[in-house]
């Protein structure tokens, strides 16, 4: 919502006004003027200098008004005698001025009266609250919930980055646990969505236009259902906003990252030679990883390490390196450093700690200080280094890591990242990257975003993450990234307690994580709970082809799965189809008469395997249905291998027909079905042994990916 | 909170009258008898017959007060000039009465004018709702819930089963999101607890005394800080209430159960020496469990099956017998069940479907009359059978099974049954009992609980349930039971989706989720939400020993562990404990100047064994910290078995000084931390690799169950 001239010219006054006059808040005069700028309603009032234009005011502003008198001298209005609410009448009015006034001057004879204020008095409606904040990871967002007890005691309330369009504004309405009151309930009118979705986006154009108007508050708005004014507005500024995070140019990034992912050459700074030193292990890792670029060890003294020429500095190598791993204590980098800026070395991987996660800030923003003056892109300190399998690189300390796959996984903490390297290992996960970040002096997730978005060999992003050091950086580029491709992200130190941990280890100020929930609602990333679940999404959302549409049908040999793969559809956002009476019949053909149709389709324990494998194809060849959640119960007729097998030469025979769906299971038995889970998902079918819930989640946040990069519409 | 002995003749004086006059609910001054009786406070009236009565009236209720006219032939009282509200002194009272008799006189010349009616106005205070229902499963229950909105759209509301006692009707209070509203928010004043509590719990004892009672409303109620009134009073009746399901004394229970669990013969009846028969396997399975009691197969022919002497019939066999678990079509089933019953066997074991399930409950209701007339108690029918390793008695078609330990698990289902057998076996978790209760048409998890709480075999007991179908009995035995022994219960179809599956494949009613919330809470009973956290729990809570406080110390190699694991700690409701700083500088003196004290403790990832076994036993020896969660990172350093096995070391060390505290581990790193992991959790360490929810979740579980039998403070 553009504003025109005029209404921004209006509300620069007024803010510079406060600035000369040295104020961090708008007077309310002031309030309203911003407000009537940007066509935020506000109550109706004038000043009245007779009882005659009291009236008259009154009649133009529209019944019932409260008056007012003002009087420099007369603060306690009340008190005085000198306010009067619910005027209802022209009448009543004349007589109220009189009143105000004759009440005023006995009050204090001396008083100078400049008039009586007519308002308009709103009643009615619901009231809600509509402001806006300045978040340190963030920026501007514009807020919004319902009056009274419902935000403070519940804490109802939904955020947006600003500016904020009118779509998003709208979604707000539907953001808030109380919605449905919006919508009119116990015979309430319902409100006027477009004039309340306009006065967030007012609100929300207006912070981002004026980045000094640091926080606002229209509290209450009363909201009816032709309209919605403010009562009450209040303005707080800030004239000395924190400096931006430096951000390189969109190409720029790509470039240096390209280099650091893809390099000809690396340069171990502190390689050696001793088992058990950290540059060590790198070396090892390099060279055992079967990375095909050139190695320069670079040691004070040593002719040699490990079959490689070692040099003194990264200044001697007679060729151009790409990358420069430091595998030096704190107290070397920054010399090292700008010689690796010297030889225009892309990537600094700033393995050493002992910099702002030990309190050393001074130390770390030398180094960022370096980088930017070089132009060497820093990642780390304080991280195992990196992993990208395309080139075979393990540019770490950590064990080699070489199963190939689709998944580029990030963790701002080492721990996160073994963890990482653990799982993928086990669950046999491929990997194309994982990427420790460290304290995240300048390489951060919007970097690897940026990165992986135009990487073929990548095609799922999922982060590990404590806080955002630019999360409208962040928010910018998985708002385009996850168009493409899905981006999952676990947020740890989510509740007040973790954000207490993360804030003594980091020094990371944890925003309110409502924010984080709602920003990355409306940049399409999904968010993961927990670290199973960014583990398990990472594993499963590639290896599902995307749904085409809303319907989900579970088919189950075991009744008591069926109700629990049910809860967990509920559970996550997963609709389960409502079945067609032809369908029905159809699924009926293939099930014992005392088999439950309807959905889930239940085709009992003791049924053979032509009874799975007629009833899934059916589900999957039926234009109607979209994914499938498959409920498997061990019996002897149809042992478990069996099960897996004939599934997967199902969606095999579908797939030759041009016929994909998402398909996951959950696996009801004894020990086989570990096996038989393990096949599965080795065959494209996210399988799980004695759970009914991770492979509905595993579904569930494909559907999330795909409802929010628009390939299908909302549920 | 025991009515008198009038109270209770005045109500059910009400009652008859109503009976009598075939109404289905009372009329308002019914309604307001019932209340006066039982103490509930509702507003003062009474009808004056002149202005001087009237005034009186009104200033013996107290100002302000409502007036309205009572005649038989003025039924819009508004439309007369009959009601005047606000009144607010006795000149006032005086003149309404005038005015309101003068207008009805003028609306109406002919009316009867039997006087004017004095009501007590009730202004401000906290609207809320109280109720009761009667709930299929539970009976009756009081609810508590604020007024308006909240209960309406947010659904903020709570029960309990009734009669509660104070200190529920209390806790009631505290039940609710918008509990704070309660305490006093914006200035507004606390409400009177006491008062709201005791019509929460008058309410309840009223319609626990009156079953016919089947639904009453006081809506809105108006809490103060000076007391509680309700405003509206609706009762509905329901003089034929459903027969209460057949319960058997606690000893029948007992003696019953304990010659199924523990029998000295078993017979099978339809036993088969065919490979694939139902009957063969459960031949096998008894006798390849090592069943050391008779076993005598029951065949129409045979002489012998698997070396044991056959019988035609139960009534053959000559030696007495405790359990028969049935093999042979539904058809079949009632014959034979009247010659156990004749027989005079404890239990049959019915594993044959085609009852309820398919839709046959005619054929289920004859063999719950057989069972009945004969003392027969019945399992399922439609079930797997059961496990109880103490007797080595896999009395079952599904494979054996060994591990001996001491949780007891059952399931409604079949296919949930042979997940419980695998991840059992899988994870290696020691059951004492495995056991399907199916269609539950006598047998349920109540009897079952029973049995356990006497078992010095069991420590914990797990169970998955679809429905209770008699609620109030389970609600009491587990209100006992979990004071001594944990009871977990994985409650399907708890979402509305959920319970529609339910429904259409077992025919069970599936009451509202919130109820089975709150009475488990009630009854001590901890809720698993998924199936692999029943399985878990079952697993873990029997390792732990029972913490003797609240406060939870993390110590973590990995900060970001720290992080997650403090999440996982609010998600659990465990409290983090606040670290005093005696004990944080005894922290400290372990750990590198860099590494964060607090809690977590996070000793940094390049920490040597040392470090994890200097602040694992400084956590184990101050007796203020009552728990530990342990983060490993895995490093060269101190690789995965060099930590699990000092971790045991540690643990143990201090067990043998009397020190037995509740320890969980989270293990980050690459694949030989699992291995790690189980070696901790064999030796009574709960830990995971590549998670920070799950051991957390079970301590957290341990805890649940510690304060809900009573043994720890409420956090």
């Amino acid at each position: 919502m553009k504003q025109d001239h005029a209404a921004h010219a209006a509300v620069r006054k007024i803010l510079d006004q406060a600035k000369a006059s040295g104020r961090d808040s708008l007077t309310a005069p002031e309030a309203r003027g911003v407000c009537e700028a940007y066509g935020i309603v506000i109550p109706k009032e004038g000043v009245a200098k007779t009882a005659e234009e009291g009236a008259a005011l009154a009649a133009s502003i529209g019944f019932p008004v409260v008056m007012k008198i003002v009087s420099p001298q007369i603060l306690h209005k009340t008190e005085a005698g000198g306010v009067i609410v619910g005027v209802k009448s022209a009448d009543a009015a004349r007589e109220a001025f009189s009143t105000i006034t004759a009440n005023a001057r006995k009050y204090d004879p001396k008083a100078d009266i400049h008039g009586v204020q007519v308002q308009q008095m709103l009643t009615g409606g619901q009231e809600v609250i509509i402001g806006a904040v300045t978040d340190p990871a963030f920026g501007k967002l514009v807020a919004f919930g319902l009056g009274g007890v419902l935000v403070e005691v519940l804490k109802d309330i939904t955020f947006r980055l600003a500016p904020a369009t009118n779509e998003e504004a709208l979604s707000m309405l539907d953001g808030i646990a109380a919605a449905e009151i919006l919508r009119g309930v116990r015979g309430a009118k319902p409100v006027d969505r477009a004039a309340l979705s306009g006065m967030i986006e007012r609100v929300s154009a207006l912070v981002a236009d004026f980045p000094e108007i640091s926080e606002m508050d229209l509290n209450p708005v009363f909201a009816t259902d032709k309209g919605a004014t403010a009562a009450d507005v209040r303005i707080v500024l800030d004239f000395k906003p924190a400096p931006a995070r430096p951000r390189p140019q969109h190409d720029q990034v790509v470039a240096a990252m390209n280099r650091i992912m893809k390099p000809k050459a690396v340069a171990v700074i502190g390689a050696s030679a001793e088992n058990g030193k950290i540059g060590n292990s790198v070396m090892k890792n390099l060279i055992n990883g079967g990375y095909q670029g050139a190695i320069y060890p670079i040691h004070p003294s040593a002719e040699e390490i490990m079959g490689k020429k070692a040099y003194k500095s990264v200044k001697d190598v007679p060729a151009d390196i790409d990358v420069a791993v430091f595998a030096i204590p704190a107290k070397f980098v920054a010399q090292a450093l700008k010689e690796v800026g010297e030889k225009k070395i892309a990537g600094a991987i700033l393995i050493p700690s002992g910099f702002a996660e030990t309190g050393n800030v001074a130390g770390q923003q030398e180094l960022v200080e370096i980088g930017q003056k070089y132009g060497v892109r820093l990642m780390g300190p304080n991280i195992y280094g990196f992993y990208y399998t395309p080139s075979n690189l393990c540019a770490t300390f950590c064990t080699a890591y070489d199963v190939k796959g689709k998944a580029a996984l990030s963790s701002q903490s080492g721990g996160i990242g073994m963890a990482i390297i653990g799982f993928s290992r086990s669950a046999k996960m491929g990997v194309s990257a994982i990427v420790g970040l460290g304290n995240k002096s300048d390489i951060d997730e919007d970097d690897l975003l940026a990165f992986f978005e135009q990487d073929d060999n990548t095609q799922i992003i999922a982060q590990h993450l404590e806080d955002l050091k630019d999360g409208r950086a962040f928010a910018e580029v998985a708002k385009r990234v996850s168009k493409k491709k899905p981006v999952v992200v676990l947020k740890a130190g989510r509740t007040s307690m973790g954000a207490r941990a993360a804030s003594s280890h980091t020094g990371a100020l944890a925003g309110n994580d409502k924010i984080y929930e709602d920003v990355f609602k409306q940049s399409g990333v999904i968010r993961a709970r927990t670290l199973r679940d960014l583990l398990e999404f990472a594993r499963g959302i590639p290896v599902l082809p995307t749904p085409k549409g809303n319907n989900v049908v579970i088919i189950t040999g075991a009744g008591g799965s069926g109700v629990l793969l049910s809860d967990a559809c509920v559970d996550n956002g997963l609709s389960l189809m409502s079945m067609p009476p032809d369908l029905d019949a159809a699924f009926r053909k293939f099930i014992p008469p005392f088999g439950a149709a309807g959905n889930p389709v239940d085709i009992t324990g003791g049924e053979p395997p032509s009874t799975y494998q007629n009833t899934v194809r059916l589900g999957l060849s039926d234009p109607r249905i979209h994914a499938l959640i498959l409920g498997y119960w061990h019996t002897i007729i149809t042992p478990p291998m069996v099960f897996a097998k004939l599934m997967v030469e199902v969606v095999e025979e579908m797939k030759a027909k041009g016929i994909e769906k998402p398909v996951v299971a959950s696996l009801a038995g004894d020990v086989e079905v570990e096996q038989a889970a393990e096949y599965l998902y080795q065959h494209g079918i996210p399988a799980y042994a004695y759970s009914t819930e991770i492979p509905v989640a595993v579904l569930g946040a494909k559907y999330k990916w795909a409802r929010g990069a628009g390939l299908i519409p909302p549920n």
